[in-house]
């Protein structure tokens, strides 16, 4: 999507502000040119109103910016306001606008209600999806709202983590076709909690390893095998109401049509794997590497066959038949973060699951792994879990509404 | 170009290395699929031979992986056996095969020949650039064919360069519309140069901040400026031969047709840019935000006039007028690196520039920015220079052989 032209609407659009701009700032006058809410928004924009947010069930876009932030305001008003500020935000830029009604600029002597990059580009897909930590939860009277699923995950066998890239209060994952679109939009909302939530980490993902398209070519991580091929697909209405979407029996009212995110910074050691055999590849995964068929199969949608399996192969491990049944909807993005001080690639998987309850969902998968061979060249170094609030439903509605409800 | 379809040849091609694969592993035969040089090149490859390297004057692609190299050997005839691998591979990455002349597997007891997350992607305009930096001449017995115009740079005013992100004996830029396409570029040549060289930094480029297709929107960077307007185009042959392509005149024979590059990241503080006036932005650029179009003008294409601009304003400090007629061709990329440790996201501009001659190019252009308002917002942290070799002209030539003739 980030070579397509920009449509002729919204070159009409952005020329328009543009020219109109220039004159303004030619002629020293203030007003600044308006693209109004009213303006249809370009067809590559994902709705962002709806009963589950956006960004879970979406098919999956290329591109990835997550960021984790921390509170820093204690007062609870501050805090809902910012929401509500970022709610406004999140439905204009998803929608292809920039950040602020009178355009991006404002007035000449105030900063500009948007950062600018993103002017002129695509709506790209982009959605946003908030989600709160469990530290949320001990601050501000909201102890008593924490829901059950929302547990503190235990240590894994073979877990590094870094504190610096792990938690944080709450989380907002930016998926776009276009990078500067995701980035633009986390940095301007980072801009927008200024002195209210401080960015804790964050996580730009370059390469999307699964797929909820079921037609579409499954795409491969940086092992180079293809995965998430078995993955839950945004149109498979009965297993996301099974395994991803909460409802009303499952936990406290505010989470209905929410979820919960487990993510993990998975670092890989792809120099040592990369003078690993072919065939000790594939017999760790379980799959071939070219087609990506299960063992003994010979295409990639073909069932697998766990038992013709090692049964410390990957795809063995981690299937729903050897975790009774527990299947996570994947959105998974790879990496690379420069190099260490080794000379080796930052490399390997930002892994983000989706799922109805951790304590059904990642918990038991994880912990089934531990004897996974492919545990030799990787390596969790980051890790977190958010609640994932119901959608926004409407334009009167706001991220958190439902649980913040009572200061409305 | 992220999101176009493969072409038919090539999902033909790679379906069919597929299903033979699939088909092997299940009979644990050990034949891999063959993808053979004699099919034709998808249309999105960029031809590898010419007189110059493809990536300075190619039309700029959306996305960089650039690594810089320290060598480990100490033996020429290794070294440059290396030099000739890379070639064979990047002469493959390029045309969009697989490393490896056998497909992407080799035999199923050895390593890969290819890592493979590339496979079923197209070639993305994929171009593979090579470097030497000064300090390759200190070795090999190369000291004599350094040319007198690889310089090392000068400090400059505000230089804050960290030396993990500075210098190295040689460098590839990896530009391709896929990022994953030029990651697994880098990380394949980094594999076969194992034990040989060692990658000393890397760089990862989401987002083109120039554009060398006049005729194309002009890219903006992370200060959501317009960047790069009067760039040199990749069709200017009369500016590329003035300003950037080496001649027999300007240098050791062995550089004719190459060039000099310089790359810097520079650190934006883009927190407190955002907390500055639309007008102060603009005054620090000498344009407008909207439109792009210099002080006093309407259109983002108007020639500026400088002397309607503050003395301090960028656009005025770096035009060719006020530098001696220097002129630099542009090929930056945004980039974000997480987070610092204060909560700001690591967030910038990675400068490439292709000259003629850094004496007459880089250099005094950057001199005469040290009076520039901008740099309260940014900071140069990384620098590196490197002597860009001519093109690779047919398939028995190779990457640098013109320097290391004598032994080839």
């Amino acid at each position: 999507m980030t070579s397509e032209s920009p449509s002729r609407r919204a070159l009409i659009g952005w020329g328009g502000a543009g020219l109109a701009l220039g004159a303004a700032a030619a002629g020293g006058a203030v007003a600044m040119a308006r693209t109004g809410d009213d303006t249809p928004a370009p067809t590559t924009a994902i709705p962002f109103h709806g009963a589950h947010q956006a960004g879970i069930a979406t098919p999956v876009q290329d591109r990835l910016h997550f960021a984790s932030f921390d509170v820093q305001t204690e007062d609870r008003a501050e805090f809902v306001r910012m929401l509500k500020d970022w709610t406004a935000a999140a439905r204009r830029m998803t929608a292809g606008h920039p950040v602020g009604e009178g355009g991006f600029g404002g007035l000449p002597e105030a900063p500009p209600d948007d950062t600018g990059e993103a002017l002129g580009l695509q709506p790209s897909r982009l959605t946003l999806t908030i989600g709160f930590g469990p530290s949320l939860f001990e601050k501000f009277g909201l102890a008593d709202a924490r829901p059950e699923a929302l547990v503190d995950l235990p240590k894994f066998a073979g877990d590094n983590l870094d504190r610096n890239r792990s938690g944080g209060d709450l989380c907002v994952q930016a998926c776009a076709d276009d990078p500067q679109v995701a980035v633009h939009a986390i940095r301007n909302l980072a801009r927008i909690g200024f002195g209210k939530v401080v960015i804790r980490w964050s996580q730009l993902g370059f390469g999307k390893t699964s797929s909820t398209t079921p037609e579409a070519q499954t795409p491969r991580n940086l092992m180079g095998f293809k995965d998430g091929t078995r993955n839950i697909a945004g149109t498979e209405t009965d297993r996301l109401k099974k395994f991803v979407w909460v409802d009303g029996k499952d936990g406290p009212d505010w989470m209905a049509g929410g979820s919960y995110l487990v993510a993990r910074r998975i670092r890989m050691h792809i120099e040592t794997w990369d003078r690993t055999s072919l065939q000790e590849q594939e017999d760790i995964f379980g799959r071939d590497k070219g087609e990506g068929a299960p063992v003994g199969k010979a295409k990639e949608r073909d069932e697998p066959f766990l038992k013709a399996m090692l049964p410390t192969a990957h795809v063995r491990l981690a299937h729903p038949d050897s975790n009774d049944g527990a299947t996570l909807l994947r959105r998974g993005y790879s990496f690379t973060d420069g190099t260490d001080g080794l000379g080796r690639l930052d490399a390997g998987l930002f892994f983000l699951a989706y799922q109805k309850d951790v304590r059904r969902g990642f918990i038991p998968v994880q912990r089934n792994l531990a004897t996974d061979t492919l545990n030799e060249y990787i390596q969790h170094v980051g890790s977190a879990v958010y609640a994932i609030p119901p959608g926004v439903r409407d334009k009167d509605d706001w991220w958190g509404r439902a649980l913040f409800a009572g200061e409305a």
